[in-house]
């Protein structure tokens, strides 16, 4: 009976290739919108809502199977993305399987490839097949790639070229792929004539940039989005609109190109949730601390509210070898102030590519970012966890403790390493606050009467 | 002539028992300063004016010998602090002299010895004697250690015992120290009768809430604060009035205790100012994100725009093992609000003591958060660094940015561990963003035109 009516659902959703979000339009409740009700504590109502005025996605190709479906946006917990991907000086397969799983165990809640050179189809092929995590792509990295064998170079890239490479991710089963169709004519000009400290630093805006100034036209992906839109919604895969000008320096921040591609962008997700297409956009970036509370607001307002992922926010650019830490600082305030989710920076950024040694700290690092944001965006739901921790600490309960850790792992380790004989940790022994509390003010961490305190 | 006049000032500076405070009063231009003025690239009159003010401090004992000078406030670069010092499970005056000498080399601007237990006071002196840069300490560990040894436990701890430890510590010539007068017997009673998740956190405020407990009596650090500042006065140490009832977890955050701390401690502020002793405030702790900025701000109107040092403020409990993350973002916020001085966190914080493996991470994330808070406190001057850094990274200029970077011997060894043919880095190889804007935009990082892009 279960399985005939879930059936005769799905036969209604997708029978006029409908996507995801009309659907959730016309009030269907999914079932994806019901697993995440559970993991996220929210009604499936609100969720129902969020899809249909586009301020929640839930990015699902419907190509693709065995995937863990995940809201992103507004009222839910902020989400992590952990980059994968193979380049000229490093393919191989297996290692960035291993990544992307490595990732995933720590808590990662998507998977992007990034490949930009190598068995790139292969790459992606495998995982897609290796996580049950939502897999996001940037196809005008394979499509720039193709032209340069094809053509010689990436400027002499054709729209069909883009929009096959779109559509072989999508049949793959790609469940969001950043799209960097907010590039302009006018903001590329005007980078030129007033040049940045810093450039650009995407690589898919630095390929739109230089079609556009070898062609001496408009962005091809900007003039054909409705070609885009076409093959998204045949898929049903999300939009992530691409920051191709993002500031790469903190003193580029908040400029001209990097407003001018916002409006752009604002325009392009009208455009996309018109056509039934879920959207996102991404943000920066290189930006001071005290930018970033007002350029979120400000991009919520301009993209009507649409989920925000963010490539940064880094506070300092003095940082290389601990850019994970540059970003949990800015991932952090740019969550309490509205973005949705966050894409992990490791600790090789700016520097290489991210080998195994590296996912721990980067995921680790931005999941204690989304976490100290949610605590603002989301208060008591996100605070439970903090007040179950403080609790186990507070009694010198050390396994809760440990179980309830970010990465309980290496929480263990690191008490483990110099045993006390106290009960309580190695800086202060006997003399730890519990233990003096216990004796003195009749707290309950343990029976600390016979101790010399 | 040069050493004649110098000789002549330090006898009229001194000649009276004067101190730094009072000396910058009289509109006395210290040897010291000069050198603070150089280093921060401001004017000497600017730090006359803030150390007569009280906005600035220079903590520097007047017994102590070969000190690199600093000023810690409004105005100056957020400066970071290295905790060391032994425990009852772990004593080892070699190792604690090693984590000394590693957090200086790593940029840590002042050491703190925290010992509780084992060879205190020649862990104490062995610092004093192996490092150049102030050194601070926390005497009440002492008197407690040394009241249970001759009288059975801390709470029969007498004021002369606690003041034996303060002017031990003073002819040792240490330079500032912690003293935790703002315990009142109400906040205590207060926790009491509506307890915290977390308690108190801080071992200084601890011992003073058992003693108070215990005895029915008021904090005798403050009904003999007077006695305290004698002999701050006459070995010119500055005073850290710390913060013992510090929230020690999100939940207790901003509590009536907390603020009832503050509270007493600015009156403190007055009386120390009053008797020409230097004293800087002590802060949080635990705090969520969006109740930083504001507690900040307060903190410094009642506290007279005293120099604030912070022990935190951490922005989630979840993470021990990554408290060094947690640090840095809640630091980066509070010193663009206007923190002036951070007390690093370890990745072992919570959960044991420090390691000479987890100083490098605490002193490096605690510098990258001082240094996004400055580019908010001092703007173009702190920006600076990035701007030359940035410089670097668009040209490829890769030892450049290394030398810039601020752990250089981290960033080399990560861009070399997968070399790259391309002159660029391992991630994207040819396709480098900065060889395509080269050919196509004419950006200057290096000539791409042979290559294929």
């Amino acid at each position: 009976m279960k399985a005939l009516s879930k059936f005769l659902h799905y036969a209604q959703v997708f029978s006029a290739l409908t996507t995801m979000l009309e659907a959730a339009r016309r009030g269907v409740v999914l079932e994806e919108l019901r697993t995440i009700a559970l993991n996220e504590e929210v009604d499936v109502e609100f969720l129902v809502r969020g899809l249909s005025n586009g301020r929640i996605i839930v990015p699902k190709n419907a190509a693709r199977g065995n995937v863990e479906p995940i809201g992103i946006g507004e009222g839910l917990r902020a989400k992590v993305n952990a980059n994968v991907g193979s380049s000229m000086d490093l393919s191989d397969i297996n290692m960035e399987v291993e990544k992307a799983k490595l990732a995933v165990n720590y808590g990662a809640h998507t998977v992007m490839d990034l490949s930009t050179s190598g068995q790139m189809d292969d790459v992606r092929r495998a995982l897609l097949k290796s996580v049950t995590v939502p897999v996001g792509t940037v196809p005008i990295y394979e499509a720039a790639y193709m032209a340069i064998r094809k053509h010689g170079s990436m400027v002499h890239m054709t729209i069909d070229d883009i929009l096959n490479a779109i559509e072989m991710h999508a049949k793959d089963g790609v469940d969001f792929m950043t799209i960097h169709a907010g590039v302009t004519k006018e903001a590329v000009e005007h980078i030129r004539k007033h040049p940045r400290v810093a450039g650009i630093v995407s690589r898919g805006g630095a390929i739109i940039a230089a079609w556009i100034i070898h062609n001496g036209r408009e962005n091809p992906l900007l003039e054909n989005y409705d070609l885009v839109l076409d093959i998204a919604r045949e898929y049903d895969f999300a939009i992530s609109l691409g920051d191709g000008l993002r500031p790469g320096c903190q003193a580029d921040a908040n400029d001209f190109a990097q407003m001018a591609e916002l409006l752009t962008i604002s325009k392009l997700v009208v455009k996309s949730r018109a056509k039934g297409v879920q959207v996102m956009v991404e943000g920066p970036g290189h930006m001071p601390l005290d930018q970033i509370e007002h350029h979120v607001k400000q991009a919520k307002i301009l993209v009507d509210h649409a989920p925000l992922y963010t490539l940064g926010p880094i506070v300092t650019d003095v940082a290389p070898g601990y850019d994970h830490i540059t970003l949990a600082i800015g991932g952090a305030v740019a969550v309490a102030a509205g973005v949705d989710y966050l894409c992990a920076v490791y600790p090789s950024e700016h520097l290489g590519i991210p080998l195994p040694e590296d996912i721990k700290q980067g995921i680790v690092a931005s999941r204690i970012a989304a976490h100290a944001g949610d605590i603002v965006r989301l208060g008591g739901k996100a605070l439970k966890w903090d007040l179950e921790i403080s609790k186990a600490r507070a009694s010198l309960d050390w396994e809760a403790q440990f179980k309830l850790s970010i990465d309980p792992e290496t929480a263990r380790r690191i008490h483990r390493r110099v045993p006390s004989k106290s009960g309580a940790c190695s800086v202060c022994g006997e003399y730890c606050v519990y233990l003096i509390l216990s004796k003195f003010l009749g707290s309950s961490a343990k029976s600390a009467q016979n101790l010399r305190c």
